[in-house]
């Protein structure tokens, strides 16, 4: 189900493939997120066409609006969304403890208030499960406890321990065959939580592992402290996908550590604020110094924008709030993400992605992509 | 330049081809409102793909933003935009006249204040002709006045005879062979008005007509009125282009009065708002019967929302306000539009286009369309 094409000599990089029943994945991979079903100002069939073969929902969003009766009548989430790839969901936990009005766990699950009408759910791991299957998603996720960046280390273990109990439920939950089942490795920022979470959640045999609860307002040195933990306390022939991350530079260096997979709203958020990532850096399409720019955004760019566009009309688009120039840079950032993956891909295959690696941490990465 | 290729029996309505330097306009023609140089949340591929062949942009915008400067150095507004298609440019006279923070107009022009910095400017009609001549319009508007709904007989015929004044100035400021200009007729709601504006106007040997002024709260009797006084009143031989206008009863209706051209921010902003044209009537998205709907908006549309999603998705993005389903709805209700023109060509060119005429004048025209 996962296999181990390639290992990088001299890193714990690897490039794989993932088997879904709807396909195979190859890794490493980026996963743009559709968060109600497709991302945002895209259509489903552009993020497939720009070489997305598995996008991320949100079973949180999906379960309020528009509501799991509604996708059973169209047999999957695919079918409803008319996306051609792969679909993978998160079990809604970060957005019960991030965006829900209020969230209490007991032993059983987690009670939450909609942050749409205020009315209450209660998600339990089988329940979570449940949802996902009739998603039909092709990698569902635990439900999972997020505690936060700052909470003191008992509560960081009693939530690990609630999260590790709701890992092995889930497992027993799982009722479809096909549908993948990754558990969530957390742990929070102590390092023995990390080790054990990956520890003990390793012994459960589930399709894939995640790490989560990174990335939420650490430092970068701590957040690749906890990842390292993780990652090495994890099964070495499963995938591992770190969740919710991140920049270019994040994403070499969490490969470079043995990371498979990947979403982060970045490329396609930036772009919705007018920050474009280019091969000569990141840049602000506010800048005035794109009012008359005749060129594209990045004259070694081949998407859709940069190759129709010039960054003045771009520019314009945008200073006018024209829908159509959140489409325009979010096809172009996510188009700069799956060329970083493709690279990255390239140079562990090619045997040199330490000089890819080396790169970022001496210069910025975009001097190199 | 215009060649009537078959007049109906017994109506006014006609198909003809309309000769630009860039290309044939079939008539009659329903042109998609661009303001800024693309239709809101669309691309100008998608526009032309829809095939509208000819697109409005708005002279008092695209004037503020980007500016004319900008535009210069790309040649045309063609060229920024990357519309394939033909450009007619408003003159901003309405904009100038509704959406300005003030309006002073004196014999020379008109002075006003932008309504999206403040900023004073001066319009002239010479000056509105060299801004669209720099924008390389296909087809540029005189600049007008617009006297507003309810104003006295004094100042409606006062603006009417500055309008006829500007008329005059703007054919010979005209440089550029090859771009068209129209003139606009006006006379606000008073019968000798209109006919005289149209009467005085088509002496001066204009490319085209416009009626303007009208479906700005008037009933539609009124409209109707005033519409058949102008056009009665211009010549036979050349376009005439009914401004701003409007429902599928009023195409139908203004063409079976001699009317070429139109355009409308009617399907566009409908769409935006989750108001859909059908071939069973109009709709509201937010309707909860279609929460569930399986089927498309229309099973009888063949556009690209229809063909590829489900009412309940469209109704679903909608709801959760995402971009994508802005998109979905103006290509489907401008699909309907140019349906609806097409079907008035067949009919005039079949002689059958007093059937149209008749069952929208005794039921809802959309059990026609």
């Amino acid at each position: 189900m996962f296999k181990i094409l390639k290992k990088d000599k001299t890193t714990n990089a690897r490039i794989a493939e993932l088997s879904t029943k709807n396909g195979i994945i190859e890794t490493p991979v980026f996963m743009p997120v559709g968060t109600i079903g497709t991302v945002k100002s895209l259509s489903p069939f552009e993020i497939y066409d720009e070489g997305f073969k598995i996008m991320l929902g949100n079973t949180y969003h999906l379960f309020l609006r528009p509501g799991i009766d509604i996708i059973k009548k169209f047999g999957s989430l695919r079918n409803f969304t008319r996306y051609k790839g792969m679909i993978l969901t998160d079990s809604g936990g970060f957005q019960i403890f991030s965006l829900a009005k209020f969230a209490k766990i007991n032993d059983e699950g987690v009670l939450f208030m909609s942050h749409i009408d205020g009315e209450t759910h209660f998600f339990t791991p089988e329940r979570v499960i449940e949802i996902q299957e009739a998603l039909d998603s092709d990698i569902m996720m635990q439900l999972d406890v997020f505690s936060g960046h700052e909470v003191s280390k008992e509560i960081a273990e009693k939530d690990l321990d609630t999260t590790i109990n709701w890992a092995k439920r889930s497992m027993s939950a799982k009722r479809k065959d096909g549908n993948l089942l990754f558990l969530i490795s957390q742990g929070n920022f102590f390092e023995d939580l990390r080790e054990k979470s990956a520890r003990i959640m390793s012994g459960f045999g589930a399709d894939g592992y995640a790490i989560g609860g990174l990335a939420v307002g650490e430092t970068k040195e701590i957040m690749f402290r906890m990842l390292t933990l993780s990652v090495s306390n994890l099964p070495e022939n499963k995938p591992r996908y770190l969740m919710g991350v991140g920049t270019p530079e994040d994403i070499i260096n969490a490969v470079s550590l043995g990371v498979d997979m990947f979403d982060c709203v970045m490329p396609t958020r930036n772009a919705r604020n007018g920050f474009v990532f280019t091969s000569a850096g990141t840049l602000n399409i506010k800048n005035s110094k794109y009012k008359s720019e005749i060129g594209p955004l990045d004259p070694d760019c081949g998407c859709f924008c940069c190759k129709n566009f010039s960054a003045a009309y771009v520019r314009h688009a945008f200073m006018t709030k024209e829908i159509f120039s959140q489409r325009l840079l979010t096809l172009h950032n996510l188009y700069f993400y799956q060329n970083l993956i493709l690279k990255i891909r390239q140079s562990i295959r090619n045997g040199n992605f330490l000089d890819m690696l080396n790169v970022i941490n001496i210069q910025k990465p975009s001097s190199l992509l």
